[in-house]
């Protein structure tokens, strides 16, 4: 089964709105095992719409319409739709009648305008729209099934799932085949030499794989294909087992799971509490540590020190140390993490220190490098990394290093470095596109 | 002059991300008052793809595409365009040197998949990106103009600004007429209550008024047309002038000046120090702050005081009053303000508490609640709201109120409090619907 999906309105066309509709729908579909070959947008403009609908008719066989379905004069979907397939417009007296009660219950009058939207091409079904006044159809052109829904997202959402989902699965039965897919999150490894390391996995007869790059991560999208649901479940899960042996840490979740979720977890799981002081990442790594539910049960707080003074007066970082080192040194990035673990009492201590820029460097200490450090009661761990990238860039680098860092000291592996950083094509390049 | 955008990739027809670059388009092309009549997106399929240059070179006079210019096998942009028009594909030797100087600046190894990006279309004219791999290019196809940039938004959107459009204004000419469009950044007021309040302005003639939520921001674009270049400047400052004199201090930047940049060049231009302490938005704060270059000059640091510890050992927060009155109270966020600005030694001494969730709220001090206070010579200024929002939104909306704080007081006006952010609309209401 082929799908499209077609959003109609002006604002898309003129760029006033981003279209999260379409994410939203194919996701949906994927949901169902259908494939969304084509994403159209047209404006409200009934020759360029009728272009749309006679075109999606010819090469899919669902149509998801988003749009065009509100009350005023340039909502033309209905109309328009009637047009393109040389169909009559017909009052439905339900749904005239639910438009009625949708205004008594808000106590507010009902216009004219509003009655157009219960006028359908002849041979629809109405889809009740439970919130709002547009209600939906489902409109069969010689087999391809169109279902026209509104554009605001809850509305469609809930027609969605409540009403075109179950249709859509009721017509698939149990032809076509089944797909499996999930996300793999990895740090540490270029997009290009992930596909060189996996090359042969990407296509492999009932199984592909995708990148994706979310800077400064590299996720993989590995997916199946089988005629059973068990099949394709088993498949995957083989190619996923491949993946994380090759990988080995360097995977660090599947699905929605983020960096500072993981550590969280692994935090919470060994009972271990942290504190982090941040000279360069400047507020970065606590942020997106609290950023996670629950997180006040192992963070304890963090110092942002940016001025020497902080350093000395809140890490209590000895002056001495800062005259004869500098700031950015992995003299101060130890002194910090060991002082931000002893003032909050916490069992790790992380901290970072380093010249975001785009100014602030010198030949010895460039534009970009940065000193890391993680203190534990067995000791501290220290390194250094050049980063050639911007400052938003660099601070975001900077903070998924430290935060791998945790992980890993959590998980007993090997810290990154830089040289491994390097090996595996830099990490997380900078502008790798998709 | 019709222009199609044209986004390729799997992720985008599987739903895995939402496609902000056509919007973003789309408002480009606008500036230069060249209508987009159609957004479509295919596979990286080279049957759809040929399909949908073929079809976008029969319709439109531009066409930008986004996306398949990566090095891995799925990125079929430049060979499938070939294909599609009948091109060869050619090695740019200059484009070849340029990947290569990118790794070499990158201190990484380059990889066979990258010199592949180095190949585009006969005839093409290649478009240069200074901040990633994916050169771009320029290919007229008998008179339609396909401009094909990389899909990740940061690079695309440079190499928009920078290559394609004053590629496109110079075949525009001096036809058609000018227009000047600028971007006002607002905080403070809802969207419709901003609708509302520049009714008249919003379509008067030869200006137009475009509205954009950007959470927990909303922008004005302002759009005047005329016949010359002057004419559309002066009506463009004639409405600029209209809309700041209705809105006050609630318009804070024009263009692409953040908050925390603005907030930053008072602070400059004063002479003043600032130190924060936070709670609930966990480092968002100092983070925003410190993502503007040159903010060492200012920002002297910050605590994170997740730990009840924290707040008194390093803020100074006395035990007793934890006791009485909770972490998440007015008197609390006194302490924190005045605290941290003692410890720094800063002349303004901001502070954050309150529960983000989404748990630990109670019947007395639900979820949501957030007390803020901001301390100075004269004196400390504190105040409440209750932010019905999810954890994320309710740390930005908390962390943008705090700034804008800042803001106003350095500006000598008032600061906002919950009943101004409920009279103007409900600041950045939650869920607005298109």
């Amino acid at each position: 089964m082929k799908a499209e999906i077609l959003t109609i309105g002006d604002e898309l066309l003129r760029g006033e709105i981003v279209d999260t509709n379409k994410a939203f729908l194919s996701d949906r579909l994927l949901g169902l095992d259908v494939e969304t070959r084509f994403h159209s947008s047209v404006r409200d403009d009934p020759p360029d719409m009728i272009d749309a609908f006679q075109r999606a008719a010819s090469r899919a066989d669902v149509v998801l319409v988003s749009g065009g379905l509100g009350p005023t004069r340039d909502d033309l979907t209905s109309e328009t739709l009637a047009r393109a397939f040389g169909r009559e417009l017909r009052i439905d007296p339900e749904a005239l009648a639910g438009i009625r009660a949708f205004f008594a219950r808000a106590g507010r009058a009902m216009s004219e305008n509003n009655a157009r939207q219960a006028r359908f091409p002849d041979g629809s079904e109405v889809l009740p729209n439970p919130i709002g006044t547009a209600p939906g159809f489902l409109l069969d052109v010689e087999g391809t099934l169109f279902f026209c829904m509104p554009g605001v997202p809850r509305e469609m959402q809930r027609m969605m799932d409540e009403q075109v989902l179950p249709r859509i699965a009721a017509r698939l039965g149990s032809a076509g085949g089944v797909v499996r897919a999930t996300l793999l999150r990895t740090f540490g490894m270029g997009e290009s030499a992930l596909d060189a390391e996996l090359s042969d996995v990407a296509r492999s007869g009932d199984v592909s794989l995708g990148f994706r790059t979310s800077f400064p991560d590299n996720y993989l999208r590995p997916l199946a294909r089988a005629s059973t649901a068990e099949e394709a479940e088993a498949r995957l899960t083989k190619v996923c087992d491949v993946i994380r042996q090759r990988l080995g840490p360097l995977v660090y979740a599947e699905g929605d799971e983020t960096l500072e979720a993981v550590v969280g977890r692994l935090l919470r799981a060994r009972g271990a509490t942290i504190a982090v002081a941040e000279s360069c990442t400047g507020g970065l790594v606590a942020q997106k540590l609290t950023d996670v539910p629950g997180s006040s049960s192992y963070f304890l707080g963090g110092v942002v020190a940016y001025a020497n003074r902080a350093k000395q007066d809140l890490l209590g970082v000895p002056a001495a140390l800062l005259a004869e080192h500098g700031a950015v040194s992995e003299a101060c990035a130890r002194a910090m993490a060991e002082g931000v673990r002893a003032r909050f009492g916490a069992d790790l201590g992380l901290a970072t220190t380093g010249i975001s820029g785009p100014d602030g460097g010198t030949p010895e200490k460039p534009v970009g490098l940065v000193h890391l450090a993680l203190a534990r009661a067995q000791g501290t761990h220290a390194d250094h990394f050049v980063f050639p990238l911007d400052r938003s860039r660099h601070r975001l680098l900077t903070a998924q290093v430290a935060l791998d860092w945790v992980r890993r000291a959590m998980l007993g592996v090997e810290l990154i470095g830089p040289s491994l950083l390097r090996r595996s094509g830099g990490g997380s390049a900078p502008g790798s596109a998709r």
